[in-house]
């Protein structure tokens, strides 16, 4: 008999393991039922602003094809919520009246926007009745808002100034919408990034057409449109900022009521151990956002230390992977993972944020000055280098960088206005290679003397993070007749993520088809 | 019948006014005394702290020799001071009981080094008694008591941290003394640089050395040494710093008590005018460190903004030379100083220090920091371009730049650690040309890519920055037969101020015998 696994939540990273299960399914070893509550199966959410502002189709977000799963023996049901966990019965409940019983159950509920406590929001965090023009810009739906606010030049307010506020505003304001960001703190993505990286980020969101608020504190929305929608978002020193559509982007929260319900373990989201199994309960798992990998040994160093889910896609889509093999062994009869290898441990996060004119990234712990005592010191502490760090600035240009290195590697960065020298120290980073002993090298990458194309052209280096998809394999596909992104990620998934490197993968597509063209 | 100049003072100053007036001395149309307190003629003061450590000879510093000046014709007073001017009978009264008559009464007293008030010194302002083991490095004497300290290797504390406080710690060191510079503030040179160079200058000192105590407020000093002498510099704190040696580098302050004396008015210096004239006053003058060129006009713009005497011999050196000429037209029968190219307004000054392993230059008000409000954001205020900051730290390898532009045009500039850039810069900031839209390829003189010899070539560029000498010139002796730095200080004066193009003196010697033998 085969083992029935039931996925809750249809979003990428489930998407993902329902691929992975697929070989499993065909060949009768495992029965699979999917339950998502959206009416559309598995779409790239990440890039729901693109589509709102017309970049992207909804067919090109697609990461998964209902039909399609279902010919190949996936039971797939859209438009269906689960109502409740029964671990007694190892059975789920379902808003339809249904009923599916599981062997293995797995949680891919992912996240669900932070609705900032605002006077005239309802502030019920598990059931957010958005007002009309205000959007949290997570679904289809909420991209439809913002297309037509962008194609009819109204004023957009975007509330929170991460990374995804951030490409919203730059995209809006591209295309035609008057956009401000409004936000905590003297400057945008908060922690992620430094004061003076922060300001010439700033400085150069400005010089794109995005109107920042920063250091403000909103209390509450006006509704004074028309419609009786959005007209204003208040602030605490009694201003407001007057705008026709306001985006949430005030970060996400893992969705664990359900796994709350049913008496499972959560923190943050979801605890799991490192095989992804819930705590004390063989039968469940969770994966992506809405998990929280550490496991209840209390003398495990990394665990002590991990730092909750991190709302990224590429750990979830890795965690995904391994969890396919992990639930086809177990299927198979199998109880031991020992013959897996071991999930990987995350890097720490690389952020990226790339539009026309503008670009920048960010990774680790930035907070270190030049000039701290304590860098300026000399010799090591307790046999451990110590934090140094190199910087360049030119605001005026819109240029800055940052290198926080420990005995010449490289702990934290901070790169605006400097593309190539921004790709470089990714590429170093994420290999924990050695700077130059002059650091001011590296940034002649962005020299007026540098020729196009020389920058970041290591093909060993990892161009989709997300999928995490090298250059080379790239290449590859491109020779092998992939002239398009949405081609090369059909066969590689590089660029199916955050859509970060789809400039990247263009310029490697471009430079194939001039080397042949010149062969 | 001749018309008769008495000079006060005998300093660098004096001595270059007395070689301008020598032709008309010789020619019988001027009589000319000078009165100097030394037992010495002139020689070089800045200097007295290389004397002190042994890196040159009293016979290396003098800048005038008396018994020449005597053969030509000028009457030169040594060890003699002036009691008191009397204007009503045109003479001035002698310590040794006699009186000289003159037509034209030049003040050139210079300045006398700052005394900090604390217990244990004599504050007396006008005749500081120093104890014993406590110098102001003034005078050669002064050398001969830094000298025993450094040969006998002991513990100077250098209290002040000032370009010359600097430089005596840092050669002091060197030559095997121990050696703590105390200061206020959080790191030396005080408002000339900002916070990153500042911190990145005291590092590099404290590798080079040298011990750095900041933010010290000093009390007192104990005199607990053998010979009843200094033993320690007592802090706010309760703290003491022991030594052997105290070397007071306070900064100066203008001689003004004889011009006081006899009614003429003083500000910080003695007040004159654009001719270098005492106000309200036709027969005195004053010229250098004692001298304060701010004319009675009030609507005399520069005048306004004037910031008193700059403490460096340069701008001394060319008052002297433009007063020589004033007072050769007065002893002629001109009356009209039209006939004379008015005295050049000086430059803002350049700060530089040199010592093995260690190099910085600073110039302009260095207070703008990059991610300032101001510099951030775009266009123009009143029609002015803003001022823009770039900036690059690399603490961890001492290097430290900061360019503070208006326009592409630099009004201020740091530079720590990075010889070639510093010196491209001052050459840019003294031409006010414009820097490179991309600021970073300054740095890249200081690259490890860089072949020896190429940075700074512009021979149009002044090397000596005290007596205003081109490496053209310098070059055109050497190719005569100059081939040690005195005899190209003897040729072109270059060299003869401060000591800080020595290197560079050196630098175009050597290369001018490199291009002959291979030649």
């Amino acid at each position: 008999m085969s083992e029935q696994i039931v996925i809750v939540g249809f979003g990428p990273v489930a998407a993902r393991l329902v691929d992975e299960l697929l070989p499993a399914v065909r060949s009768g070893m495992v029965g699979l039922t999917v339950v998502g509550e959206e009416a559309e199966a598995a779409y790239n959410r990440v890039l729901v602003a693109d589509l709102g502002v017309g970049r992207t189709t909804a067919e090109a977000l697609a990461l998964s094809d209902a039909a399609e799963l279902t010919a190949q023996g996936a039971d797939i049901r859209l438009g269906v919520r689960v109502k409740r966990v029964d671990r007694a019965r190892q059975q789920v409940l379902l808003s339809d009246g249904g009923a599916v019983r599981y062997d293995r159950l797995v949680f891919a509920t992912g996240s669900r926007p932070v609705i900032p406590n605002l006077t005239g929001i309802n502030p019920d965090p598990t059931h957010p009745v958005l007002p009309a023009g205000v959007t949290a810009l997570r679904d289809l739906r909420d991209a439809e808002a913002l297309r037509r606010a962008v194609t009819g030049g109204k004023r957009v307010v975007v509330l929170g100034g991460g990374v995804l506020g951030l490409e919203t505003a730059l995209a809006a304001a591209e295309e035609g919408a008057t956009v401000t960001v409004v936000h905590n703190g003297p400057h945008p993505l908060g922690r992620n990034i430094d004061r003076g990286g922060g300001s010439v980020l700033a400085a150069s969101l400005r010089r794109c057409g995005v109107r920042m608020a920063g250091n403000a504190r909103s209390t509450g929305v006006e509704h004074n449109a028309p419609d009786g929608g959005f007209s204003a978002l208040l602030l605490d020193d009694g201003s407001a900022i007057d705008g026709d559509l306001l985006v949430l982007s005030c970060g996400v929260r893992p969705r664990t009521e359900l796994a709350e319900g049913c008496g499972l373990s959560t923190s943050a989201g979801i605890l799991v151990d490192h095989k992804l199994r819930a705590h004390h309960e063989p039968h469940i798992f969770a994966i992506g956002d809405c998990a929280e990998v550490r496991c209840p040994d209390p003398d495990c160093a990394p665990c002590r230390n991990a730092n909750g889910p991190s709302g990224l896609v590429g750990p979830g889509w890795r965690q995904a992977e391994w969890l396919a093999g992990y639930l086809t062994l177990l299927a198979d009869g199998g109880e031991d993972a020992a013959l897996l290898p071991a999930l990987p441990a995350e890097q720490p996060g690389v952020i990226v944020l790339k539009a026309r004119g503008m670009n920048m990234a960010v990774a680790g712990d930035n907070s270190a000055e030049p000039w701290d005592e304590d860098a300026l010191a000399a010799g090591a502490v307790n046999g451990r280098p110590r934090l140094q760090v190199s910087q360049w600035a030119d605001p005026e240009h819109g240029r800055y960088v940052k290198m926080t290195t420990r005995g010449g590697v490289l702990e934290a960065l901070v790169a605006v206005g400097m593309p190539r020298t921004a790709a470089e120290l990714v590429g170093l980073f994420e290999r924990g290679a050695e700077l130059p002993a002059d650091r001011s090298l590296l940034l002649r990458l962005d020299g007026p003397d540098q020729l196009p194309g020389t920058g970041a052209a290591d093909p060993a280096g990892t161009v989709c993070r997300c999928a995490g998809v090298s250059g080379a394999a790239i290449q590859g596909v491109v020779e092998e007749g992939c002239s398009t992104v949405a081609e090369v990620s059909k066969a590689t998934r590089a660029g199916t993520g955050c859509g970060g490197c789809h400039e990247d993968i263009k310029g490697l597509i471009e430079k194939h088809f001039r080397a042949v063209q010149a062969a």
